[in-house]
Parts: structure tokens; sequence; C-alpha cells
């Protein structure tokens, strides 16, 4: 095990109605003005924004709203929030969504105090040293923003999805209540447990030796999520499926299950390319990247895949040809997320092998394009395999 | 799943060489003029308050030491830092040792603000609003006050054993560094784990329906200890189980594995009248407490008794004979804890069955002394029939 920080100061209520909760907590945290973000509307039509309207009202909080957010977040929506909260003296961010909503208020809130572009920031030109308070009250369980200390913005001109992390972007406090998943499309369902598997395997996969604690913290929160997500697909509204689905989705990025050891996000870089080039769905971009990662990585630790199948798919142990077991275990996680309804190919998100050149150029413009990824390093020629091995 | 609020802001900083940055985080957590509060003496002979009191010259701190705090931390010491830190405009609390002078450091915390005699906190006559910082150095894994919200003090008129709880108190900073436990004797680190694996036991005996989540990780933490435990046994030196214990025991009570579902607290109840009148290791009596308590209560849900043997343990499942399997675990269990050299029977710790009477008695006199426990309601017969269980 390495030596690590860990720092998860955010306040968390969970569960059905907590969001009535909203003006005390932000009242607690210091907001008297707050913008509220938000995405395509579902909050509206899902009764999530009112429920927080009237309990900021009741706060005696002034609250305005900036909407339309989409996914794979833009930059130009950050400038219109600055805009917004410097225009107005706006002194709080509360984003209401998900992981795109979160990250859109996140980078607002370093934004706003800062002299320069935000976009500084994401291209590593500069550090933020100050932030407006940012607080979430989640109702699409994926990107673990909640609880995390990153934020991932796409910037609209060349279409380059970058990322920041610090602690100092944590949200406050962060209300979840799994209710309001019940009503998610069942692709988005899928999407979102894609997503948060896929935070647990690139800090599972690592050759820190001595992680035997986090390897069964990981283990644990994959074997949850392989339970639920297939509940909640088939009964939209298990709220025992949903919750677990949502508090996991927490753990699996706020680094619970990711300290003391270097971890990976080789597919997570990759699958940046995908979603900038076709607009996929994250996770749905992360079902096609993953197992292809997995398939060219594997030999270089068989033990570890062998565990990762027996320990989180059950698969038996084959003692004589441990790379059967290591395989099974990458075939079972592929089978799972066709099960879910999700692609696991090129051509069922609309990707072209003939574009896979350009995804590689692409991905060498950002600050320390290539190697990435630590379990084994990805130069551009990996990263080219790695894209046909998605194409089969 | 219940609803849940979760909140567990310490900065932790894990590894050989953390205290070096003692100065540096009490900095950035405010403090100037700081009271460290020790144990015996063991923190001087092992090199740790050197480093700390370094750290803290090199950052220009200010610091006194409380030195002496025993195990099972008595009021008398809590009056004694109190009147330091009013007596010396104290700022700070740096408990550096293990529960004892973390629980000491939290008590002076909220007794230095407060009017009144601190033990009004302890018999709910009153609620702390306010409280000195504390942080840890933690060289002794065991008791989770490190991350926890939690304080047990014992009142020297009556060794009243008491406890506290609330986020307040929760350490502003933790420094764990694995290599302070290696010079622990083996039955303190066998003790550590007992209460650890206590304090998840706690939790993961719920009559809470739907908590897979928090079942598997309270899964993966008691099999990370069961496999840690006795090679740090073996090999004193072995820090990657002293570093697996070490962080087992933060998150076996900061409740990261108990949100969202009644917890119990039984045995812990049980085993501080056992520590008031015999003045036993914590672990120790649990020892003795845990496996008799499970005993008298696991036919209230065999279900869950063979989930912990087949899934704790690797006990094989008896399909035809769920009981079988239940009472498997708790052999398992017991057998354990003798196995890391703990007393598991009343004599073993020098306790007395004609004492049993008496005992029952001293926690009639608690705030709310019966029934207590959640899982199974314990009354004064119940509490009896559990001691009489570790007479055999």
């Amino acid at each position: 095990m390495d030596n690590f920080d860990f720092y998860s100061p955010t306040y968390f209520a969970f569960g059905d109605g907590q969001e009535k909760r909203a003006g005390e907590l932000v009242r607690r945290f210091g907001g008297s003005r707050v913008l509220i973000v938000t995405g395509g509307g579902s909050v509206h039509r899902n009764g999530a924004f009112d429920a927080i309207a009237s309990s900021l009202d009741e706060a005696g909080i002034l609250y305005m709203e900036l909407s339309g957010v989409q996914p794979n977040p833009r930059s130009s929506k950050v400038y219109e929030g600055i805009e917004l909260c410097r225009r107005e003296n706006l002194d709080f961010l509360l984003a209401v969504g998900g992981g795109s909503a979160i990250d859109t208020a996140k980078a607002i809130g370093v934004g706003v105090p800062y002299q320069g572009d935000f976009w500084d920031f994401f291209c590593a030109k500069a550090q933020p040293t100050a932030t407006l308070p940012v607080a979430t009250v989640l109702t699409i369980s994926a990107a673990g923003s909640e609880g995390s200390n990153s934020c991932v913005i796409t910037k609209d001109e060349g279409m380059l999805k970058w990322s920041m992390n610090l602690d100092l972007i944590r949200p406050k406090f962060s209300i979840l209540n799994p209710k309001y998943t019940c009503t998610l499309p069942a692709y988005q369902t899928a999407s979102g447990a894609v997503d948060m598997m896929s935070h647990i395997c690139e800090r599972y996969f690592t050759n820190t030796t001595d992680v035997a604690l986090t390897d069964r913290l990981c283990e644990a929160l994959l074997r949850t999520i392989i339970e639920a997500a297939p509940r909640a697909i088939a009964d939209p509204n298990d709220y025992a499926a949903r919750a677990d689905l949502m508090w996991a989705g927490m753990l699996a990025h706020n680094n619970s299950c990711g300290i003391g050891r270097v971890q990976d996000w080789a597919s997570h870089q990759i699958e940046h390319e995908l979603s900038s080039f076709y607009d996929c769905a994250h996770g749905a971009g992360l079902a096609v990247v993953t197992p292809a990662w997995m398939e060219y990585v594997y030999r270089h630790d068989i033990t570890r895949f062998a565990q990762f199948a027996v320990r989180v798919f059950g698969c038996e142990m084959n003692f004589v040809n441990p790379e059967a077991t290591a395989l099974e275990g990458i075939q079972r996680l592929r089978e799972f997320f066709r099960s879910l309804g999700m692609p696991v190919t090129f051509a069922e998100i609309g990707a072209k092998a003939e574009d896979i050149p350009d995804m590689v150029a692409h991905r060498a413009q950002k600050p320390n394009g290539f190697p990435f990824g630590n379990f084994v390093k990805i130069h551009p020629d990996d990263m080219t395999e790695i894209c046909r091995l998605c194409c089969r």
C-alpha cells in the first residue's frame, strides 16, 4: 500500500424526501444567493426542482436557474454561468441532476473568482485557489461527481474533453434521493452502472502490491452493482436496487476504494475520445472500451485478472490454466454489459474504424497526451490496437 | 436501506513518515497553541512524540503535553486537560496514541468552551455546541476514534463508562503511520483487531432490510482483518498487514459500513460493564462477550448468521440445516479470537459469575439503561444469560 491522503468532507443526506432539506443545508454551508444548475428539464418533470425551490423559499434563500446543461457538458455553458453569478452577485452553486450539471457547477465555481479564462484550469495553465461553494442534489447515479474531486468539461472549439481534479471542488453537501432515478430510461440506468463499474476497475487494476483491503472494497462494490443494476432495469421502481446503485456510484468515485494504489484510467481516456467524436453516453463508450482494454492488457498480470474473475463474477479458478479464468472474467464483464442493453462494439455506438487515426491524433493534442494509463502504459500504437479490438 | 446522513470530514494522512506533516496540518486547521495528549509513554519510546514535536517546532507552533492518559480513560484526566487549556490559553488538541488519548482529547475539546461540568454531555444533561479543534496521530489501531464521532470516558466516581456521539467531535485531521503499531505487544494487536471486528459486527447484525451494499462492505473489512491480524502477530514488522489493520480500524468505525441500517451495540454495552469492573482491555472483553451474544441471539435471524458464516469465514452453506452453518460461523469467530491469543471466557479475564447481578445493576444506573441493543432487545434477564454464556 502506498502512502496516501484521503479527504471526503462532503455532507451526504441520503434517501427519499431528503431534497426537502436543501434550504437548511444551503444555509448551513453559507449560501444565501444560489445558482441552481440543471440539465434538459427532467428535474422539472420529476418534481425535484419544485421540492428544492420550496425548501429554498422557506429558508428565505434567493435562487436563479441556469438550465440546459447537456450531456458531455460544454465550456459555453460554464462561461454563461460565470457571467450570471458575477452579474447577479450569487454566492452558492446548487447542481440538480447528474454528473453534467454537477461538473458544470464545479467549473463555474472555480471560474467566478478567477481573473483569467476558467479553461486554464483544464489545460494545466493554472491551479484554482478559490471557489464558490458547490452542492448537489443528485437525480442520476453514474458519474460520482457528487462526492468526488473531479470535473470533466468539453471545450466547444475542438471538442476537447478534459478534466480537473482537486479537493477544493468537492461538494459541500450532496442530497441523494434514489426515487428520482426511478424515472430514468433503462439505457441511462445501464450506462450509469457501467460508469460506476469502470470507476472501480480503473482503481482495481494496479501494479501496487499489498492492496488487500482496497481490493476487497472494490470487489464489494462491483458485486453490489452487478446484483442491483439488472433489478433496477427489470423493475424501475425497485427502491432497494436504486439505493444500492446510488450509494455505490458515490463510493466508486470519492476514492474510498482507490487510496494507496496507483490507478490506471486508460479506458476513461480512450472513452473521452469516443464521446468527443460521437457524443455517445459516457457509460456506453466505457462498455465498449473497458473489455477491449482488458483483453489488450490482461497478460501483464494474469493473477489479478483471475482474482477479478473469481471474486467479482464467481468464476471457478482454473488452477491448471489461470489465463482461462482471467479471460472468462473479461468475457463475463462484456456479457454483463450486453445483458444491460449496452453496446459493446464500435459499430453499436456508431463509431468507425477509419476514425481511429483521427482519435489518436486528437488525443495527442492533450497536455501529456501520450503515454497514458499506469497498469500498462498506452502509447499511440496501443490505443490503436485497443480501438481495433472494439471493432470486432 | 433507511435514510441516512453521512459525514466524515476528517483529513487523513496515511503511511510511514506522515507524522512529519503534523506542523503543516495543525497550521492548516487553525491551531497555534497545542495541547498534545498522550498515554503511558510509548509515544516517547517509539519516536512518535519527537517527530511530531520537531514538526510543530518547525512550523512555529507552541505546544504543551498532557501525559498519563490510561486505558479506559478517566474523567479526572479530562478535568486536568480542561484546566490546562484554559490556564494556558491553548486552542488545539492533538492526541498522540490510541483511542484513550483521542477520547480524552475529544472530551477536553468540548469541555473547554462549556461553562458547566463536561460530564453533562455523557449523562445526556446537555449537548455540546462548540469544541476546540481536535486532531490525532494514531499509533495504536483499534478504537477507530481517529475517524469517528464517538468518545467514551469512565467517570472515576462509580466507574461509569459512558459515551458521547456527535459529528462536532470528529477529528479535523488524523495521521496514521502503521510503523508505530509494529512495536505493540501481540496482546494489544489482537485486542485491537477484535475491537475493529466488533465495531463491524455491531453494524452487521441488523433487522433493517435491503442492506446489500453495506453488508458487502462489512464483509470486505472483516475478511481483511481476519487475513491481516494473524500476519501482524506472527511478524510484528509486516507493514502490509499493519497498514491493512490500521485503515480497516478507521473504516470499521467512521460509519461507512453502518449507514442506512439500525445498529445493535449490545455487545459493547455489556463489555463496558466488564471493563468497568475488571479494567480489562476493551478488545479482550469484546472477545469474551461477542460470541456469547451471538449464541444468545442467532435464532432471531438464522439466515443472517449463515450469511456471516459463509461470506466472512468461507463456511460451506448447509442447505438442509442452515442453523448448523450459523453456529459454525459463531464457533469460527470464537476460535479465531482464541487463535489470536484472546480470552474467550469470563475466567480468562478474571471476571466472576457471582458479579453478574452487580454488573446488571450497575448497567441499570445508566440513562436509558435497559433495554439496550436493537437486533434483539436486551433486558436484565437477557444480559444475565449472555454473561452466563461467557462463563462456560
